[in-house]
């Protein structure tokens, strides 16, 4: 079967924002074995729009619009294909509960709210109409639900354009509706690696990955990671999985404690779930990251259970205030040296009675670096019940993807340091 | 004039790369003052590429080309666009030593091309085809030329697929061309709000953006923020800044204090600007947040000058250890409460020294709600001076997103109190 994605809106011409969209979906779609052709992006006008729907239900199977399903006039991505498959829209009557009581709730709390203001303005009774005969999907992190619409042997998906909606729904609704229109299993296993760059562990296995067909595995460079995408067709889940199984080994053998994860399961995901597993709390020190690493860690649901406090200590001042780093130390080495990362790790343990401690203590740039301490250069240390272990490391780029690649790095490093003391 | 993109390469339709050129070239036309109303992405297939060159052709002025150009045979855009002009393909005399001596160099310098593999492969000769008529352009950091064709009314551009080569010739070669075509000179101006809804504050200004035509008005949604895009166009750009300044006063006049910037600075900056136009340091305590705001706080370059410190107090614990909050207030009042954030800005202050402090606490879910406190519900609290600042919030979404948002109101919190303040 063949699909094809639209994406709507102005400000994807205007440049203001990146279509990582499109990009999300040919993923998705190239996992489910839909092939794509073409891609369009249309602004907010009817007409236009009304073409570009037009030509890809000549051409597509599919059809994938994103965008286009908020509140405001310029909003038309329903209209538009209401009007393509010369259907009526109607008001659709759970929708339009969910957004009273989605108003009433954030009303009734927040204080800050122009009085004058209406709480719920006309435009936003617009999300409660749907194309007649169509699928209503809820939108579980916004307004604007979604629309699965059939029509003769065409099938037109709606979703709306902000990622944080727009992916959980296609994962929670879309995915699975597009998983029973084909008769080939497509199972995929993401083998997650960290610590080796992204050509040299590419060269590792590349005769692995010249001679693989089914299954294909295919790497993708991720800040100071390497994702290989390993994807089996086969007639049943188990037979697909069974042809998967072995290539895993093979990635084991060769990269060993490298990887750190089969499940598709992030960095920190995995950091969290060591901790859990040892019953261990976490304490972080942060320099030249600044909260970046904690901000991280506290995404992963559950987090709390075994984060709760850190210091972000960015000056030397606040190194020996909070960390008990000796001004002796950071006269003699410097803030940005083996032995102020190890003073921070020792220092955090001993004022928070964490189980484990990561300090991170670096030069982002762009300012700031000398012939002796580049920019780029970082220092981090762990501590796990009496060891403490130190890093060195010298990163690339700018300060941004300096400072992710420093978080990702002190993650790595909380997690083979657990894996040393606790096996 | 129009302008429309076709980017050309299978690999942006599997998803194996986000398409950034798009977004790149859409900003540059924009600014150029062009139309842009498609965008295309098209595999390496030439039937398909042909269609989507010839469609193009008949809507737009402008068609630019991206990917497509090099050396294997996968590589069509050169022939398809010489197919639908009905043109020849003819050697380019200077390409071909351009690439002769290319290889060259390159082989001199690097000890690690195999000996037994010849340095210029058939295949790359092809980059040295070009299409009759056209005018040749340089790859300063690749072998294959990109392309300017003029064809009656209608101009086609041809450039490499990788950014790095591809950004580089547009704005040495391809910019310069363009700006020649135009007659009109297009500014824009960019006013950015917080503090309200996206739909709430397109209603308060309604009239305005129907009424006007020259300037536009655009607004655009971003995690708690709206912004409002202001585009004219004149015959000099004081002529376009003339048509602007009255809109801009307009919307001062409807949105006041909550316009945080009309120079495209982000809020992180207009915030970390004040503090040092005040001469103040900041400390933070976050608890839902868990480092995020510091995180977004230290990546503004120079705010080392003005953040120097933070508390991330995830635990009740950490609230009493670190910050003072007093163990009554959090078994009365609860740790998500007006009192617990006071008493955590407060005690920042008093830790460390700084002049102004900002608070968070929360429930950011997806457990921890309660009818009483919902998910969503957050209290930030900010001490300026003598004077303590509170604000109540209720964010809508999953746990990330309202983690987004209490950090844009964290930040907001700041920027209105040190106004307040300081005039």
């Amino acid at each position: 079967m063949t699909v094809e994605l639209i994406s709507v809106g102005t400000e994807l011409l205007l440049g203001n924002i990146v279509n990582t969209n499109a990009n999300y979906l040919s993923v998705q779609c190239a996992q489910l074995g839909l092939s794509m052709y073409h891609q369009v992006t249309i602004g907010d006008n009817e007409s236009r729009l009304i073409e570009a729907i037009s030509t890809a239900l000549k051409r597509s199977d599919i059809v994938i619009l994103t965008g286009g399903l908020g509140p405001t006039t310029d909003d038309i991505t329903k209209e538009s294909v209401a009007k393509v498959l010369n259907r009526k829209i109607v008001m659709d009557e759970q929708s339009r509960e969910r957004i009273q009581s989605y108003f009433e709730r954030i009303t009734a709390n927040n204080s800050e709210i122009p009085k004058d203001i209406p709480a719920i303005t006309d435009n936003n009774w617009k999300q409660a109409l749907k194309i007649e005969g169509s699928i209503v999907v809820n939108n579980e992190y916004g307004t604007a639900p979604g629309y699965i619409v059939e029509d003769k042997d065409k099938i037109i998906l709606l979703l709306p354009g902000p990622p944080s909606e727009m992916i959980p729904m296609f994962e929670n609704n879309m995915l699975p509706y597009l998983r029973k229109l084909q008769d080939k299993v497509f199972v995929t296993k993401m083998v997650k690696v960290c610590g080796i760059g992204e050509s040299t562990a590419e060269t590792m296995i590349l005769d692995l990955i010249e001679g693989q067909t089914n299954p294909t595995i295919a790497p993708y460079a991720k800040s100071g990671e390497v994702h290989f995408r390993i994807t089996a067709s086969a007639d049943s889940h188990e037979n697909a999985v069974e042809l998967i199984d072995p290539i895993v080994d093979e990635l084991y053998n060769r990269f060993g404690k490298n990887i750190y994860t089969t499940d598709n399961r992030t960095l920190e995901e995995v950091v969290v779930g060591l901790l859990i597993t040892h019953n261990l709390t976490l304490v972080t020190a942060e320099s030249c990251t600044g909260g970046l690493l904690s901000g991280r860690i506290v995404n992963v649901p559950g987090a709390s259970d075994t984060f709760t406090e850190g210091f972000i200590t960015y000056s030397n001042q606040a190194k020996i205030k909070y960390l008990n780093v000796k001004p002796e130390t950071l006269r003699q080495y410097g803030a940005v040296s083996e032995q102020t990362a190890r003073e921070m790790a020792v220092g955090a343990i001993n004022a928070s009675g964490c189980d484990v401690s990561i300090a991170v203590t670096g030069i982002a740039g762009p300012g700031g670096g000398s012939d002796d301490k580049p920019v780029g250069l970082v220092y981090l240390s762990c501590q796990v019940a009496k060891k403490v272990f130190v890093s060195k490391r010298h990163f690339k780029g700018g300060r941004k993807k300096i400072r992710e690649q420093s978080v990702v790095a002190a993650l790595d490093l909380v997690r083979r340091s657990i894996l040393e003391e606790f096996g």
